[in-house]
């Protein structure tokens, strides 16, 4: 079975936390054919930390999970804490394929959500 | 003549306002029909701050500028931090009309761009 984790950084803010726990609920159903699985999880300022998210697919039957992070620059958490944490796990779950996405910032499709987000945009009035 | 300034958040990290900087010169090459005008700004930790790009589209003959903030949740910044701003610039520049897009992260597309990233992703040996 295949998983999808999307890795948000976290915050304080509950309701920021909840808004990634909605998306993923959202990639769930609209990734069926891709991933039998769609997990949140976070890089920190959560209960729900990277190491738990993998294991969380697992414990659902994930035999390959991927690992995307909800980033929008390729910073150190990026480029170095989630690869780091994703070695890791790679070390303690031998037999499950974990892979690592891009960042969502990396993508090439980027501009035309850019694009197709400011078509909404409101008048401020003076 | 119609203009889009893209607000990150700004960082530290000279790389990482350097990738906001590129993007917004992919984005110009590619919404030509749209907006005449495309430039960056930051809401801090740079020298380009919001009111500083409104005024650099303004002086390069912007009349209509759709302000498009580069954020996946709507924390404090999306919700009251960059309306504010956006409040006062209109009020300095009346024969402007400026326009909020929603952020980055409130689009419906955002699960096709996630599940298209995670296409990519590498697998991680153990």
């Amino acid at each position: 079975m295949n998983a999808l984790l999307l890795v948000a950084h976290g915050s304080r803010r509950k309701q920021s936390n909840d808004e990634v726990v909605h998306l993923a609920e959202k990639l769930k159903k609209n990734c069926g054919e891709q991933y039998d699985i769609v997990k949140p999880a976070f890089l920190e300022l959560s209960d729900i930390l990277i190491p738990e998210g993998i294991e969380q697919c697992i414990a659902e039957g994930a035999t390959s999970i991927t690992v995307l992070p909800y980033f929008l620059n390729s910073g150190r958490h990026v480029v170095e804490d989630i690869p780091n944490i994703i070695n890791r796990c790679t070390a303690q779950h031998a037999n499950i394929n974990i892979s690592l996405s891009p960042h969502l910032g990396a993508s090439d499709l980027m501009v035309d959500l850019l694009i197709s987000t400011a078509v909404n945009s409101t008048l401020v009035s003076a």
